[in-house]
């Protein structure tokens, strides 16, 4: 695996970014392994996602801001630079249904999401095999209806004193407050089992399957303080038909949930969604 | 081509039915083609449909009616024997975008849809070139917001004239009145360029750009006086991403559009829908 | 959940099947459940599934055989019965890849494969740790190359002492002999990482990485003294880009190999494949 | 519309290229549109597509290849400019099915094939219709089997005559000769009926059904010399069963060439496609 660290930059669009940003990092020597960028041309804005090889970089990180500041001053751009070698720190919630619990901690062990998981939050005890099964601390922490918002305290101490960076809400069917998801702006990814916008809210399986649609669908998304309004991240559709009872809809779903979810985490793991309005746009 | 019958029933779900239909069928010297069935357990209803070759067929069609009433009535069936001797009539509604259409017309020459299409409706001229192209009557009438009454009675008219059995909004781009959609219940068929429930209404694209969804979907339903709200035939969706914009989605969407309305049309013509509550069985 | 019975049935294509099987299922008070049938008109074939309550039904299971054999003598019929309260014994071979076996310990564990699981076997100790986790006995048998015959010989006295049903090859890296596999015919189950038949044999990943195509699969079929040429259960396949390294292609496959093996094992479970030819009919 | 032009570039991996692109192109006043590059780490090989507004743009085109060479030496490139007011000139071959046909030019007609096509080469005279329903100038060609290379120094001679970029081969259902297709290197698009490499030659679709697979392709790609081997541009399935019979395979199989050759042909017009060994990047 190389040591590599991702630029991301959002700005309005103009003449000249990329060369000045392909002039900076060719004058510190970077080793460009992936470039993309995206112009929306309707709001006259410009994002980039820039990979390099930290090897033969001749800035030193903790220089970078410094040194890129003017450009980016320049440019007007809200930027951030990520490191491989700085892995994202990432909880997992989780309630009674573990199938996308399993999934995360399988392919995290796999390698396939390179992060560190230093906790997994339940309101419920059933996940806690997995946690022993991975090695991973598990915290329980019931979320009684009339004391939610003291749960919800001992969950941000939980993340604070565990310095984490991203939420990843593994079917944990808690709503979660304003308050805590905006202290975790575009931090929270959460899955639900609909195909946004339609049927949001609860029980999306029972009504899909009243309303007789012929696909199911699931996504992940940003949690903002509108339930299931955030900035869609994924979404995957599998086909039904009239065969399929309710039970049917739900095991299918499972499979779509792990999909979407998984996919999520791993592009946020690697910097690769950048947000504006409502709107993901995906680097791939 | 065989000449075929094709048995639909739909009645409380009941032992005996499959023995009853078998055995009538075997008496009358039926050489069972296709046969497929459905239970909906939660409702207890049985839906059954059968398709044989006329040829051997010791029973005359015209004969079927008297001789099959102890058994429909014996369990409560609702049924209709139709025959591929006796293809469907069809309308084609249309209005400025032609691709339904074209496509629909293209998959009636090669007898993928083998139906009769006695007319086009439009209330545009643009796609009368097509009439022309595939030598079917081209009907011109104008749907003034003032005078939208007066325009249905000419479109009810012309079905009668023609003894229409089922209609085809082919991006038809009016609302049909109650009156119209109850004269030919389960008889017209509509595409909505959304993946309904999603979208419901006017200028889907548009909110599924704004959304920043990532897959766009079409659906073909039996139109029914609340719009958009019909039985669903069939839907499909097709992956976007933050590169298409609206332009992307109105031409990817096409595809879809023609593909989910091809494959009603199809289907209601090989008469493999049944309808129950909101729901279509298709049998396949 | 009920108790069912599932009719398997294979026959010459003739008219009074469908009524012959109808009044005995009906003169024995079966409450059926399910019904599908597929008639191959260019072989003149005819099967059927049909699967009923066993609540209510009037012949002891036991006594079916004898009673049933007259119409199957009638109708030149191959047929079984199933019964779901004898659960199919399935083992599960594996090798280092644990994946698929991870994937179908879960989803037997969820109820979603509804069998007993007597036994995993491997040639490599990695996936100990799944048969602790889910208690399930582990044997390890390697296969060095120069005693794979008795490799087989202690596997298959495994299968005879534990009464197995079902094998399911869950990324079993060996080949297995003709003698194996003619001894349990379509009753092994493997999943070949491809597209059937692209890339039949080793390396699929790496042959389909460098002739650049734009889709990867994967296939789960009978395994047959033809390596990659048994009777294929189902294919799904995802959508790949130049962006994408030989690595990727693996980890994608992963959850494409899941999906098409579980669904095989599934509906082999379920009893809802028939083989003829080289060719499965799979009842849905 | 806007005036754009497009550079592609296939040169080493080395550091430096981007931002000397990009300074170049600043120096200009090009308003980058959309850039794109990729990486193949395997083979050293950088590839990039950049699209600008030629409005404001400071170089005159003729000028551009003068002024790009220092830069081209030093990277070692191989390059070439594209401009959207040079449309290229497309030759459609056709045989008997037309499906194919009547799509592409259906795309042409609203704009999604932004291209000219002077003229439709046929070896049958059915598809005449459509050249007349769309103005374009049909060249019926017959090829009987002892007079291919007059043929084909026939058709070679027409597309001379109308200086052709591009032909697209429409279900044509001649072999090329190596002649021919090596005068238009990358430069002549077919579609082959099945997911290649499975089922290469003829009749994929009996092959196809014969085997039993479970979903059914079509491959768009550039053609070579070796038949069914050149680069793949786009590939897509669609699920089959054990009901569809040959005829069903290629009624669904004809939708499948539809979408995967006009993204082709889509894709090659707008300068997307790069090829480097058998493999194509689609810049997207």
């Amino acid at each position: 695996m190389k040591n590599t660290a991702v630029l991301l930059i959002t700005c309005p669009d103009r003449k000249g970014i990329v060369a000045g940003v392909g002039e900076f990092l060719y004058r510190h020597d970077a080793n460009i392994l992936h470039a993309d960028q995206h112009q929306d041309a309707e709001r006259g804005l410009f994002l980039m996602r820039v990979e390099w090889d930290l090897a033969g970089f001749s800035l030193d990180p903790s220089e970078f801001p410094r040194r890129f500041a003017p450009l980016a001053d320049r440019f007007e751009m809200r930027w951030r630079l990520e490191r491989s070698d700085h892995p994202l720190r990432v909880a997992l919630f989780v309630s009674k249904y573990d199938h996308c619990l399993m999934d995360l901690l399988y392919r995290h062990q796999t390698g396939e999401i390179p992060c560190e998981i230093p906790l997994i939050v339940a309101n419920h005890p059933d996940a806690e095999r997995w946690a022993i099964f991975y090695k991973i601390p598990f915290h329980l922490i019931p979320v009684p209806a009339a004391a939610k918002a003291e749960a919800e305290r001992a969950q941000l101490d939980l993340l604070a004193a565990h310095k984490i960076d991203l939420v990843v809400l593994a079917r944990y069917m808690q709503v979660l407050s304003s308050e805590f998801v905006n202290k975790y702006p575009q931090r929270v990814i959460n899955v639900h089992h609909s195909f946004l916008p339609a049927f949001v809210g609860a029980k999306p399986y029972h009504r899909a399957f009243e309303r007789g649609v012929k696909l199911i669908g699931a996504t992940s998304h940003y949690a903002t303080a509108d339930l299931d309004e955030g900035p869609i991240i994924e979404q995957d559709v599998i086909r039904i038909s009239h065969r399929d009872g309710l039970e049917d809809l739900i095991e299918k779903g499972r499979d779509l949930e792990k999909m979407v979810l998984s996919r999520a985490v791993r592009w946020h793991i690697d910097h690769r969604i950048l947000v504006y309005d409502r709107k993901t746009v995906v680097f791939d």
